[in-house]
């Protein structure tokens, strides 16, 4: 079973997962490209995942059987078990918690080769309102308190497998970058009455400099104080504080300006490794006024290093008003 | 020049250096591996680098010549830069402060194939006395709040050159990872009355389950919730806030220790790359009580993903109780 293990001094959480991993130093093996055609996530593999929790499909096919558009599994080797109830401990200083959660995985396509920049905009809506109803269903489990969904797209990403897919881990307490965020806006929101990122939007689409896109209710920018070269964020904006509450139109314009803006990162570096990371509101304790949900997307290019594991600061060599330049033109 | 830039809602600090990009794309090239005999960290090429600040060598040796066992000098694309006065300024509702600081490289030996793992415990300890002597000469300059020592090793932990170095940053903000640990102790020592790090190292010491070894007044543990597989904290068992006043004696002992701490990483996991940090206290404000300065070295053997960058939680394969283990026997 997995443990979750806190931090003592600064509260960061960290899940020990052992499932993975056989002698200690076995996992630092490279992961294994399966031979073409043996793609687990290939349509006619269907019997080499766990059975499937959602999938799309023409009325009447057949689970677990070919002719999918896209499907939710769940993770082979997941981070989290989703088996007995949460217990809390201490030992000596440290506190611990069993690792209850869930781990799925959406196959966003049977094509190996597609990813959701080639998808048409319905597919790739198909895999947004599958998230969301994911996350609806998590959320009726009184255990998890929030659900993070991400991708990771290319081995340096930390991609184990290059079928595109992405991910939903729920974790019985809320992620501590998630609570940072619920904490900072709502001290804006105290001070100001407004939303810090429908403030950013506003002043974003005024200023144009760090804008990328706008369409159908999305605006997709470099922020102004970006971790990494090239990240991104896509915001709503209609403010929202969670991201299950959209609406199938809402999606249909996350899924167009997803798969417009991955279009013109491919083009602009070259299919680069990236994650995408949804940020959204906590599942319990109602939605707070001051969270807005959003996007967050990450290209990897370079290494984070020891200044940026030591000190928290990020150097980052490419200024977001020349990457949005870049991505724009 | 430089800039600092805060995110508005979680008050991130990222430097946006432009010094080692030239167009926005040009960054993501992998690092140049010099041919041999070109390294400009070898003796022979003291010319290459900006002039020294610092240097062990014989009494009446030359500056910038060959002779020496280490040199300190200026990093030659720094990630902040030495000249001016800290400026702050907004841009609505961003913040924005100018990228004064001091970024230094140690050059730890002038052997390109030697390590601090194959160093003698004498050389080690002059390259951490170095260590003391640039952060007791930047505690001068009354602009910098904290010198952040760490180290890059190998290309995946961030390394562009293989030659043994270690790098020092000067920043005018007390980095968030530090103050998070500065907060965390307080707020422990307030309830408790203790060092969290005692007694850390006191549970540890008790039973043994995570320690991997003890010398000449410090301790080696694996964590209790450790980020990453074989992560390792070096603490002094005498309870100091500053690294920087750290006697002769002392660093001695550390040096034995870091030293022998690499040559057991090395053998297990044959020269895996990884990063040291040094936590120390911040330069002013005198030196809270609660802290207890330590090193931690993180290999890096997995890739960081999207759930890590979502949610700050970390997935861990490796229980530090096996990790301790493995590195004893």
């Amino acid at each position: 079973m997995p443990e979750l293990r806190k931090d003592p001094v600064v509260g960061r959480w960290v899940i020990i997962s052992t499932e993975r991993a056989g002698r200690p130093t076995d996992f630092a093996a490279e992961p294994v490209r399966p031979a073409l055609g043996e793609c687990v996530f290939c349509a006619g593999h269907e019997d080499k995942t766990p059975p499937e929790i959602l999938a799309g499909r023409a009325p009447g096919g057949a689970p677990n059987a070919p002719g999918w558009s896209y499907r939710v599994v769940p993770n082979k080797y997941p981070a989290l078990r989703i088996e007995g109830e949460l217990a809390r401990a201490g030992e000596g200083l440290f506190d611990w918690m069993n690792g209850v959660g869930a781990h799925e995985v959406v196959i966003e396509t049977p094509d190996h080769a597609a990813s959701l920049a080639t998808l048409s905009a319905d597919a790739v809506a198909d895999v947004l309102l599958a998230f969301r109803e994911r996350v609806l269903d998590l959320k009726k489990d009184p255990r998890f308190e929030y659900v993070l969904v991400f991708k990771n797209h290319g081995e340096a990403a930390g991609a184990s497998l290059e079928h595109p897919h992405s991910q939903l881990i729920a974790t019985p307490i809320t992620p501590i970058m998630v609570a940072e965020e619920l904490q900072g806006s709502a001290q804006y929101y105290a001070m100001k009455e407004r939303c810090v990122w429908c403030d950013i939007v506003r002043q974003e689409r005024r200023e144009g400099r760090r804008q990328i896109l706008e369409s159908d209710g999305f605006v997709v920018l470099a922020p102004f104080a970006p971790r990494l070269p090239f990240e991104t964020w896509i915001l709503p904006t209609r403010h929202r504080a969670a991201f299950e509450d959209c609406g199938v139109d809402e999606l249909r314009g996350l899924a167009g300006v997803l798969g417009g803006f991955l279009r013109r990162l491919n083009g602009l570096l070259h299919d680069p490794p990236f994650n995408f990371m949804l940020h959204t509101a906590p599942l319990r304790d109602g939605q707070p006024e001051s969270f807005h949900w959003h996007l967050e997307i990450i290209p990897k290019l370079t290494k984070v290093a020891g200044f940026e594991w030591g000190s928290g600061f990020f150097i980052n060599p490419v200024p977001p008003e020349e990457a949005a330049e870049a991505l724009r033109g």
